[in-house]
């Protein structure tokens, strides 16, 4: 890495550093008012963020970007007022910090408490959405931490401008500028210097495709709020009612494909299968998803005369499709479903559907998941789904936060002792 | 790394991940008699444990080791009955795992709570006290965790005699033997093995010194849950009642020297010091304890006739003594105090001794340490005497765990929702 890029990243972390100390302090009505000043910022220059955004738009036309790319990039009048109206929702949120737990007397006579602090300084890592410069900017000012975002160098313009505008609102409300800063080089050092400057940055969340993710584990010495895949499974017991299955299971494939919390392998039980997989497998076709079954299924859906069924290989089942695509196994038993989701899933959501409350407490407590479900749809799991208010992102990982994170999720306790002059013995 | 030792601890991960799930599935009843039986088999096999342990003891003498560390090594009938009473302890402790949140109502009618479920695989690397083998995998076997323990290769005949026993105990109730797995070869590449091996450990808890952890810091790719050290303060306000600060302050450093939670810098605000640093130093002084002093210090105890002091260094204000020296200086006020605690500390636990409850109040949200004290000897930050019942550590981090980390830091909680047909729209 240049030398330059190093000291560049050093002085940036030096100064949130600095600045996440006055965000510490900072009031919940002066962090709102921050936010407020910011969303007003943004809707006054709407039009100066769409002239913006067009220069990275063209440029990445130029460098010949396929249309989903330039679609993520894009900002439109209505992703820009989303943006304002995400700002103010996030003033509406309860501020996390400085809650203390009630104070419990130990055996000494010291009183104990937790208090909820901001982590310090959060790395954001992400690729083509300029929006996710405030949106992630405003979780991490409002619950009290200084952010360093690093954005894809597709979106450098349209960043640079979205900074300058959170910066105003910042200084308007008596906040420190530094306590957000945007990444200005497109250098891909940049990245490599901020997933390794432990000094500076306490956590670094990644926003993007599995490929980035990857790349960031295999080098990053920060901490890693981080998502991998979803390989979501839904299991129709064989205690299910039937319509809730169907209902369910059509919901969890087909009302979105490109989620992370969409179904990508539907296990069902043999005793249920020839009931319910006609029903369900026809509305799939009618919908143009594409069934990748075992032997069990397939011949449980060729006894009802369904066609166009491709034969499932051991990569089907460790496939996050995001398409509509759907694998489907017939299983002999909970224990069969419950191992093939530990052996094959990604530890993001599965769901259980079923009548059987001693079948439904098993899988809620053997299923190794951030979200374990009964009788509901995958893709509820989901920060606002789960009134968390808004979601920095969703988490596979086990140590701290644990599925969806919101605000709480970019904090952490700290133990307060209240003490009359006691001392040990 | 040799391929054997890869494919050893390969193996050995493979099976400690699939004891997890047993793990997660074991009543308490089951856990607790597992730890009863090991309990009673350290008692019955007292003899043997200290005949294999002498022979660690011997081989590190040979080899020169120093008496300091040949007495962290050696186990009495006493380190072995502490051993038991340990286990029988962490019995009596409240099982977290399958602990639920209540559930709470979302606007889509799902019903959304949390689960405390265990992290799954913990690694423990620790040097050469063999008692923590049985300390802890009891944390680890009641927290539904499997574990694998690395110990010090001086102590491998004591480690692999107490695994013996471990999994005897595991076995008598029913539980698997590779729940508790302890590392036999003496090969060091066995330990960068387990701190990449992110497929089978979830977490690396080490136990040692700075330069253990350090060393551990740089190569590990699972997460760590770690203890650096502890530069600890106690600030001695203007507003602060004098007896109590001497009473608390004499505690902090010299009740016991080594222990990471001891008081290493003393800040005394001017307005005080006059007062309260005479009294306080001679104290330090008739224990023999070392005053490594800034200038305005030296002129307050030179005024009162004070010798012997040493002029504090830059180097000072950074160091963890674990020894009879203490540096101390003298602030102009609250704001001095913090700003040198946040330049200096190690955010381990710092204290406040103030009778002024704003004082107090800026100090507990300011200070960005593990634990923050006001009135209190720094000595109480300690799993016991926070009512932890045990502690696997202390922890410098700020994500998960953080401060004297007990049964609750080796679980997740994971999301639960109990739907009723609940599809998204």
């Amino acid at each position: 890495m240049s030398v330059e890029i190093k000291d560049m990243m050093q002085d940036i972390g030096k100064r949130a550093r600095s600045a996440s100390r006055a965000m510490a302090r900072a009031s919940s009505e002066q962090k709102n008012q921050a936010l407020l000043h910011i969303a007003n910022l943004v809707r006054q220059k709407a039009g100066e963020i769409q002239k913006v955004n067009q220069v990275d738009v063209e440029r990445a036309k130029t460098n010949g970007q396929d249309p989903a790319f330039i679609d993520r990039l894009a900002m439109t009048a209505k992703t820009i007022e989303t943006m304002a109206l995400g700002l103010e929702q996030i003033v509406s949120l309860e501020d996390p910090i400085g809650k203390t737990t009630s104070l419990k007397k130990q055996a000494s006579g010291i009183e104990l408490g937790q208090m909820r602090v901001p982590l310090g300084v959060i790395g954001i890592i992400y690729e083509s959405r300029p929006n996710v410069t405030i949106d992630a900017a405003a979780l991490c000012l409002k619950s009290g931490n200084a952010v360093i975002l690093r954005g894809g160098s597709e979106a450098i313009d349209s960043n640079t401008l979205l900074a300058q505008i959170i910066q105003d609102g910042l200084a308007a409300a008596g906040l420190p500028k530094d306590a957000v800063q945007v990444v200005t080089t497109t250098d891909r050092s940049a990245v490599g210097e901020m997933i390794t400057m432990t000094e500076y940055i306490d956590v670094i969340v990644p926003r993007g495709g599995k490929s980035l993710i990857a790349r960031l584990m295999a080098e990053a010495r920060v901490p890693m709020i981080k998502h991998l895949d979803g390989i979501c499974h839904t299991y129709i017991d064989a205690d299910a009612d039937l319509a809730m299955a169907i209902k369910v299971c059509d919901n969890a494939k087909t009302q979105r494909y490109a989620p992370c919390n969409a179904m990508e392998t539907l296990l069902v039980n043999q005793a249920i299968a020839s009931k319910v997989l006609p029903q369900l497998c026809k509305i799939y076709q009618d919908k143009g998803v594409e069934l990748r079954v075992d032997a069990l299924t397939r011949s449980t859906l060729e006894a009802s005369g369904f066609k166009n069924l491709v034969d499932a290989t051991e990569e089907d089942w460790q496939t996050e499709y995001l398409a509509p695509i759907l694998s489907i196994k017939t299983v002999a038993d909970i224990d069969e479903a419950m191992n093939h989701i530990e052996r094959y899933g990604s530890k993001h959501t599965d769901a259980i559907i079923t009548n059987n409350k001693a079948q439904a407490d098993r899988f809620l407590r053997e299923v190794d998941s951030a979200s374990v479900m009964v009788n509901a749809s995958t893709r509820f799991a989901d920060g606002f789904e789960y009134g968390l208010g808004a979601e920095i992102g969703i988490s596979n990982d086990k140590l701290h936060a644990r599925g969806p994170v919101g605000l709480e999720g970019l904090t952490s306790l700290k133990y307060i002792v209240m003490g009359h002059g006691e001392i040990r013995n």
